[in-house]
Formats: C-alpha cells, structure tokens, sequence
C-alpha cells in the first residue's frame, strides 16, 4: 500500500523514481500556453481568499459541481466565499478518480504546503489556513510564479489588446518572462457583423489605421503582429472547431469583408472563404517572422444557451467535438509547404479518438528544417488528466517522435496550476522507467534517456520557441 | 498462477478483494434495463432444457457459432437441442478472450453450481446435469431471479402493450419489483407506412383513441404514459441510430402524419423532422412524470439482408454505426433545457471511440439539479466485456463523476445473464482497489471509497430511479 | 531490470515465455501480404550495403529522419551512403518508444546477427559488419528468406503485369513458396484518363484482348485473373481510401466507361458508381475462384504536393484518414452475400478508432460456411507497433474470434523485415500467458490454449489461403 501522493506519487519503479527526482523535478517551467491575466500579473495581485484564487474562474470544478447536484448559487452565483467554498469541499470526494481530485490535492501540497485531504470536516481549517497565506506578500501572485520555478509564461491575447500590462511587467524587472500569443480568434469571426464590426473598431485604434478593406484589415494586423514580435512574442494560438481550407480568390474575399462591413450577415459559404483566407494571411504572417503557430481543434463551445445567457461564455458548457478534419487541415498545410510558408506547428486535439490521426498526418509535413517542426500538442483541456497525458505520449511515440516534443503547458486561468507540469513530468519519467525496467529501452542508453526527460521537461521548449 | 475463475477472479489487489467481497457482492441487484420476457415472468416458466434456456434467443452465441464454420441449421435452424448444444460446446474453446466465455463459465457456476469448462468433452455431462436441475422447481424463472438476489427489474415495452403480464406478476405478490419501460421506437417508425398504421391500430386500442391526427396520436400516447406510471413505470427508453433535431413547425408534423396515415412515403426531410418532433414531444412527456429518460445510440441494424429474410431482426447481424451525432443531441438537450424541460439522463453509447465525447457533452446539461442528473451509461451490448467497462469507468472517471455512476444492468434477453452485475462489480473494484494500493487514492478516505461502491452497486440506482 | 530485448523480450511472465518458445518461435513465416520485388528474389538479389537495403525504400525511416531535422539530401537525396546512414544512426535514439527503434534492433540481432544499440557511437563498426556479411552469399535476397524460415510469400501484383518472375521463381526451385496477389487499383483509376488509358494499353498486350468496352476490361481482367490463378494466387487486394457501394446500372458503367476511353474527366458521381462496379465485379471473380480477398482502408494519401512532385508517391507523406466507411462497406458485403458471392474476406484499417466498429461489421457477414471467414486483418502500416498490435489482438478477442486470426504479415517492402513476425509472436503470446497467469484463462485447457498459438502463427494462414 502506497501513501497518498507521497514524493514517488505515479512513478512506480526505482528508474521512473531517478528519471524524476534527478532529471525531471529540478527542470524550470516553461508554460509556453496559458490564459492568465496579464494585469493581475503586472500589479502583483492579492487574493482575497482560497475561493477566489481556487474556484474564481474555474469551470472544471463548475461542471463537477454541478454534476454533483450542488445549485448554480453556489457556483457562480452571489452566495459567500466560503459557502461556495464549503460546496466544493462536499463535493471534493465524489470527485474520486476524475483529475480534480489529484489536481486539488497536489495545489494544496506544492503551492500552500498542506498534506490534508480536503473533505467536508478539514474544509474549515484548509479554508482558513489558505486565505490566511494568501494574505502575505509570499502568495502574491508573482511570487507564486517564482516559488513555482517558472522561467516563462505566454499569456493569450488579441491583437487589439494595446500589451500595456506585457510592457509594465518587462519595465518591471519582474524575473519570470511573460511574453504575449498572438490569438486573433476575433479577428476572424465575421458571423457576427456588428460585434465584428466593434472589433474591428478598436483594431483600427489599436494600429492606429483606418480599415476600409480585407487590405487595411491585413495592414492593421501585421502593424500589430510586428507590436507583439517587438514585445518578445513568437508564438500565435487558433481556437477552431475545425480547420478551413475552401478554394477562394481575393476578390470574393474583398466582397465578403465589405459585406460585413457594411453589416450584413454571410453565409455559410462565404464564412468559410473568410475563415479559410484568414487563417492563411495569419499563417504567413506567423512564417514570415519565424514564429510558432498552434491550432486548438474539435472544441464544440457554448452548447447550453440558457447557461449562456445567463453567465457567458467559459463557463463550463463546452465538450467534445466530433468533426472530420483531416481533409482541409491537410490541404490548408500543403498550401502553406508548397509556398514555403509553413512555420513550426503545434497541433492540439480535444477529441482523443483522433490523436493517432493528428500525429500522421502532422507528420506529412516535416521537412528536416528544424527538429520537430512538427508538433502533436500536450493533452489538452479535457484531455489534460492521467489517462490523456499517457494517451497522447503514446500516440506521439508510436507515431512519432516523443524525444522532440515540446512538452506540458498549464493552459490555465489560475495560478495554482503549475502542479500540472510535475504532474505530467511523473507520468512521463513513469512511462520511460518502466519500459527501461521492462527491457524495452536499453540501460546502455542510459545518459540519452536522462537527458531526452530533461529535454521534454525544459529544453526542446526552449529551443523551439527560441528563448 | 491463479487458478480459473476462482473467488477472486478479477480482483488483483487485497484492497480490491475486500472492496467486492465485504461491499459490493452483498448489494442486491437492480436489473433497471432488460428484455426479459413479462409472460415468463408472470408464468414463471420452466425450461425445457439448457439449450432452451441459453441458446434459445442468444445473438452473442449465434454470431460465434457462425464466425467459428458452425451451419445455421444448429444456431437457429431445426436441429435436435443436443445437436445444438454440442455445437455451441465445440465452439466455445475458440471464443476465448471474448466475453462469451467468461459470461459462459460464470453463468454455469453461479446460476447451476457448476465448476467445470465446458468444452466437447464436458458437454454431455453439463447438458445434463443442468437440464436435469432446470426440470426442477428451483430452476423456474422466478426462483432463478431469487437465487440471484434481483430486487428490481425493469422490461422494455411498447405503448401499445397492455401491460397485463406486470400487473399480473403485480397482483402475485412477487418478491422481485418488475416494472415496465416506456419504449416507444414503433411510434416513430413511419418509414414504413404500411407497418405503421397497423401499429397505430394497435396504440388505437390500447388507448381507447381515435388516432386521425398527431394531437390524437399525442394524447394516446400520454395517455399510455399514464397507465406506465400507474403500473410503476418511471423509465424511458430510446432505440436510435442517431440523435434528430431538426427544425419543424406544427403545421409540418401534423401534415407528415396525415401523409403517413394516408399510407404514403415520407422523404427523408420529413422523416427527420417527425423522429425530431417525437424526441421532443416524448421527452417532455417523461420530464412532466419525473421519470428517467434513456437513449441507446450508434447501432446499425439488420445488415445482412438475406438472413433478416430468413430469421428476421434481432438474430446477430447487427453492429457498431460511425454517425456523427453531437450537434444534433445537443441541440435536442439544449432545447429541453431552455424550456425545463430535460428529464434525468442516461446515454448509451455503442461506438466506444466516441465515450469522452458522450461524457463530456452530457455534463453540459448537468443543472445541479439532481447529483449524477445526466449519466454516461453502463458498457452497452458489443461493449459489456472487461475493456469495454474499464474504459467506460475510465471516461467516466477522467471526464464526469463516476461516484454517482449508476450502475450495472444486463440489457439481457436470459433469465441467466445476472452474474454480469459480479462481473462489472469486480471489474470496478479492481480498479478503485488499484488506485488506493498505488497511492492514486487515499486510503484515509476509506470509508468513503467503500460507500461509492456500495453506491455504484445499488443505492444510486435505487435513489435515481426512486425506488 | 531486464536486460535490452533479451531472449524473453516483451514476455512478461513464464507462461507466455513457455507459449512463445515451445509453441510460436518455432512455427515458419507465411508472409501472406508484403510488397517485395519478384524480380529481386528471383535473380537473388545482392545488396551492396546496409544503407541499400535498409533505407533504400523505407518511408518508416524517412518519416522520422525528416522529423529529426535531417535534410532531405541525407534521405531520398544523392548523398553518399554511408552519410545517409550516419544521418540514420544520429535519428535511432531520437526514435526511442517508435517501433523503429525495436524493429531495427531485432533487424540488426536477428539477420545480421549483432546485438549492439544503433548510435552515433557505433554507427560506422555495424556498417561496416553488415556491409561484409550483406556482400557474402548468406545474405542474397533468396537465403534471408530462408534464414527467417519463410515457407510462403504473396507479393502484390498488377493484373497487367506478366508474372515473369513468379514463373522463374517456380521453374528455379527455390524452396520458399512466392504466389502473386491480384491488386487491380490502376483498373479502377479512371480519375485520370491519360493514365488510365496507358493502363489500359498494358491490359491489352497482357491480356491479349482490345479493350472497347466495359464488357471487354471484365474479359480482360478475368483472363488476367486465370492466369493468376493458374500461377498460384489464391488472394486479392485492394487499396482504397473508403469503401463504394452506390447504385449504378449497367448502361450507366458502359457509358462511363467510354466516356473514360474518349479521354474525358467524369465526375465525382460518375467516379463513385464505376468503383463500386469495379469492387464488385471483382469480388465476383474472387468469389467464383475461392480466393481470399484482401481490403486496405483509411489511409489518405500523397498529402504534400511539393514532396510528391519531387519524388512522388510512397515516400512519407500518407497519414490516417477519417471517413465514414461502415454504410457503404455493409452495403456491398450484403450485395455479395445476397448473391451468394462473398469470398473469404480480410479488413484492414488504418485508423484504430475504427478496430471495435470493423470487427462488429465483418462478423455481420460469418455465414459458418468457413471457421474465420470474415477477418479483421493485423494491424496495418502504422498501427504495425506493440500497442496497435495490442489493440487489434484486444478488439478481435472482445469482439470476434482471436482463435480463428489469421495473423502477422510485414506489408513490407524490405527483406529485413520478417522479424516483426516475430514481434507479433512475442506481443500474442505475452497477452495469453498473462490471462492464463491471472486466472482469466483456464490452465486445465492448456493444450488447446498451445495449439490456438500454433493456429495463429501458421495453421490458420495456411488453412484459410488453402496452401
């Protein structure tokens, strides 16, 4: 009987625990994708208590609570910190083997210090220990960063965002780097005209140009994609459904975009023309300036309306998507390979039962430019739990190269979570220990594994981003 | 080497031993989905022979006789029942590592008291020491539900049964709870024209309406659904091949019905949109009666033509279907939603490449209404084997709450099928018996642990349902 | 800690040791589907070196070599060998956790003989010992066969080619068993008309018969089909991204058909009811000569233009491919069996999402005319790794009959590659050592359980082909 996630927690042989303790633990964090914010970064934020920071924007533990019957008030609602908070905690036991139980835990133990298990008879006492901490200066928000060994962190921003808070950061002196993605979703969402056209208002400020066609539109995201390089930015990020490679010319392009500003709806072939021409010019903006771009894919968002209505988006009604994608991924990757305007990919997946397809067809696009140019992204979302992270490394190994892959990323709202990326170190250095104990690795090999779970943890990322 | 199917089979840890044996093999069992027949029930029927008994209805066998070179006249045809069972006998050694051959062996064990593997060898004395047993009181389809320790069953039913065999079985002061689904596939199969009146005829009847228009034919069926209720029913099922939600006005289905009634074909339009007005107008039905709501989906049916001629439906020619179906199924929940009107859930799902994708869009419509109000079904007929229900507690577990999981049901045809609720609960003893012996679990919480299983094994059913 | 791919690698306890030493190793090779050249075993071929043979045409290696950021020069290019090979020794430990890196050890320790870990380090003394050992009699194409204890090879052959080789193959006496199979892809193309028709010319010489007609191109065939038969085929192939089964009518396939002779492009429609004519008539002709006929699904192909144009198909850019392939697949299995023309029939699948939907839809058409007649074939191309080996073995027991699988096959182009028989052998007979271990198999039926290994690795191949 092994104790609850005591020091050797998930690795279960004598080599998987030296991988770890030795090679994998003492890595720095790189946290190459995430969606802090930026201004509570740059003003140090202060927590006010344990809800706040823990169950502020946290739609996992949403959904799990209301799974668990526990009302909307107590969620999102307007009842108290810590009613809310005691929700959570009754909660927290039904919560057995779904990774909010080993997340939870590993919070509490790496950032706050506390070994209890959280249940409703220690809720009080973890509640009241924590808020207590947050209150001094060690549990600003900075210093959670630092205490966590995090060397970077991109936070996920529009192209319209004027960076204010990136530039006071780096003005700062802050020693964790904090670059910004180039995510221009909004930029692309014209089946909204007039929320586009609001948009595309504060781009016009923002780049200080006035965007009459699809090229002013073009001229203002490259002023402000040249804005983010200058902030330290080499990497953009695309929340899709699915990928869009219809056939286009300009001219339809330069249509559709005066229909929508003009205010007119588009239809659904004309949406994909947009979409398809959008995601092109923004692919060549990312090659052209040596930029890594990543595409999120099979998301399907927003499917509760009454929710929506009520509390908005990001609030724990999206899922799993089931669309087919291969086809235009492929072919908006070979237009881009044929011109010679292919940057480094990264490629998330939310639907598992694609993984193998993502890793191959990836792959049809590597061309020896870089190791690992090509890359199978970290367990996303959904998928980021013990069962998805080993899916996806042994996808990406069966199929690819598990030794070039750029490693774990927290993708998330909240500063507690860096524990993900120990979390997902264990699994990993656990995978190779085993089959170096099963004889499936070479112990001859030893030094290249040792330095390929550094590789993983720290460098690859590194080196692929540039930093 | 453990010997074969011993009192520990399955269990391979001392925390998963005592899990099953001292909490989940002493929970009665909750049949809450089968096919049995009523008119056994009510009869309590005697068999004539093992044959009868275990072969008689069994497209799992039928299918493995028929992949292992067996003729058809010894599956279904007219062969002695010994020829038959030495058939079966013969082919049982080649079914190994399918679930046939463990169900098999567990049913000759727990049901007959018999220890011996069946094979060529053993079949003769197998036949007939369990026909012999089967010719005797204790064998007769009641005591077989008694011996097995049933507290509830529920059987598929059509709108147009009368229900006398349950009221029936009701009025004999039966130990075993046997309540009536509410099935009503046949009331939305106007695919066949001819066929469909001719059950309309029959819900006419039941009903005591005149059915010339889809009002009439909505107030036969709650009126049916009513006498469900009264008869203890509390339950719903959907057969489907996918989830409909297609947009249509009164104006349309009325005129569909008409047509169908008329004995004319509908188009595929207008099929789509009645099926989609029949979900909808059924699932309010079961929301306003507080009752659960099932839908079994991604089974394509009758494949082979030639044999549905011969033998008809239902006879092993069915399979795994590769539809697309969230978009739809959540516009149909997200439309139930806005109008309060989503009764409890259950989602059964045949295509297992599709779990994490069910899992996570159900959980959209959790309302912290009812703990566990939209669940991920129990592993479903192709995937009630041991890798079909660890991955369903496995994306059950990664993705939802498998605490609130309720349960195992045999979706069987055979009064011998129970031992598979012993098969599922080892299963997930196992699995939680792991976790806490790796440290994945804290063994602190045992108490707790040890009342989620007595949960998944009977009270979550029991509270669910509202037995 | 086991010592690197030892005598019991991947045999994990001392019944599958047992299974697999007594009972697998010693059964011959049937490579009932490879991509070998006939030419070059029939003039037994000698290879110059290590890097002719082992990356001459191998896209396994190329993928991972260009994913590793080696320049192309080094893989298809015209560097000198032995850099190629260096740049091949530099990527091995890159590869750790693909199945190259256990298929070029086994490579390397079972044909070469040497049991040293490819890397830089020792790159240039095991190209320098294979090159010696590949340029001595021992190591022409003919004696490796026969070193890897093959008794029967099928190549894969155009209907238009002469079987020349096959012929001098059979007259030389050589030991190994080499049988054509009949893969008429280029008969169906007609997307390309100027191909095609180059085709078709090679048809006529072949067959001797001017090709006008729809009516001709099946005389043709069939002749060609005789003639293949008569050289010892008894197996078919087809390589096809989804399955076709539309309604057409005769006059529409002649018209098609001429249309294509004219040298005019036809449409999607057009193109869809000629491959479903064309699958189907082939079947036909399978069905009548009691052949084996072989479907390869799922894989898209040619995915990087600039690539392709380079240096064209097969070489690294194909991937998985995500159809929906399970209604037209059941609609023309059941054309076949309503007609009484349903050869032996083996599926493979690219995409492992898909392993659980095939071998439900296959086992639709076992009419017990033949033990096995529906496979669902070994894991294909890149599923041809432990796990989707695993996969397959656990997809086929759950859902079919593992007893009645006809086993391993390289689908390989190399002469090195009969190890991964081997692999298979290993993988199998780990997974029933461990059910026998674990109670999950009965000890008592040990002789059948031997004998089901024995079937798997030989005697099933040999009964099903009828060699």
């Amino acid at each position: 009987m092994r104790a609850f996630m005591d020091s050797d927690f998930l690795l279960k042989t004598d080599t998987a625990r030296e991988l770890y303790h030795k090679h994998a633990s003492k890595q720095p964090v790189i946290d190459y994708h995430c969606h802090l914010d930026p201004q509570m970064i740059a003003e140090n934020y202060q927590f006010a208590d344990l809800a706040e920071i823990w169950l502020g924007g946290d739609h996992y533990k949403w959904r799990a609570m209301r799974a668990n019957g526990i009302p909307e008030p107590y969620i999102t609602g307007d009842k108290p910190p810590y009613e809310k908070f005691a929700k959570w905690a009754e909660t927290m036991p039904y919560t057995m083997r779904n990774p909010l139980y080993h997340w939870t835990h590993l919070e509490l133990s790496r950032v706050f210090g506390i070994d209890k298990i959280l249940n409703p008879a220690t809720a009080r006492e973890i509640y009241e220990e924590c808020t207590a901490k947050l209150q001094t200066p060690a549990y600003r928000a900075q210093e959670i960063m630092k205490q966590m060994n995090v060397e970077v962190v991109c936070t996920t921003d529009d192209p319209a965002d004027s960076l204010a808070y990136h530039k006071a950061i780096k003005d700062s002196g802050f020693s964790v780097k904090v670059f910004p993605t180039w995510r221009p979703d909004k930029a692309m969402a014209i089946e909204n005209p007039a929320l586009y056209n609001e948009y595309i208002t504060r781009l016009e400020e923002a780049a200080g140009i006035s965007v009459l066609t699809f090229d002013h539109l073009l001229d203002a995201l490259q002023k402000r994609h040249d804005y983010f390089a200058e902030m330290g930015c080499t990497v953009s990020d695309h929340g899709l459904d699915t990928f869009y490679a219809e056939p286009y010319t300009e001219v339809e392009i330069h249509a559709i975009f005066l229909k929508v500003r003009a205010g007119k709806m588009v239809d659904d072939k004309e949406l994909a023309k947009f979409r398809s021409a959008m995601l092109y010019e923004g692919a060549c903006m990312d090659a052209r300036s040596g930029w890594v771009q990543q595409f999120h894919v099979s998301a399907i968002r927003n499917n509760n309306t009454k929710m929506f209505k009520l509390i908005g988006a990001d609030t724990g009604f999206d899922a799993i998507h089931d669309h087919h994608f291969v086809v235009a991924m492929n072919r908006f990757f070979d237009r881009l390979n044929s011109e010679g305007m292919l940057a480094k990919t990264i490629l998330y997946n939310l639907n598992p039962r694609d993984n193998d397809l993502l890793v191959t067809n990836a792959y049809n696009f590597n061309d020896g430019s870089f190791p690992g140019k090509m890359q199978f992204g970290a367990a996303w979302w959904f998928l980021d739990q013990m069962k998805g992270m080993q899916d996806q490394i042994n996808s990406l190994s069966a199929l690819g190269l598990l030794s070039r892959f750029v490693g774990m990323l927290t993708d998330s709202r909240s500063f507690l979570s860096y524990p993900r990326h120990e979390y997902f170190r264990r699994i990993l250095c656990n995978v190779l220990g085993n089959d170096v104990e099963n004889g499936e690795l070479p112990e001859s090999e030893w030094p290249f594994i040792c330095r390929m779970v550094e590789n993983i943890c720290y460098y690859n990322a590194k080196n692929y981003f540039g930093w």
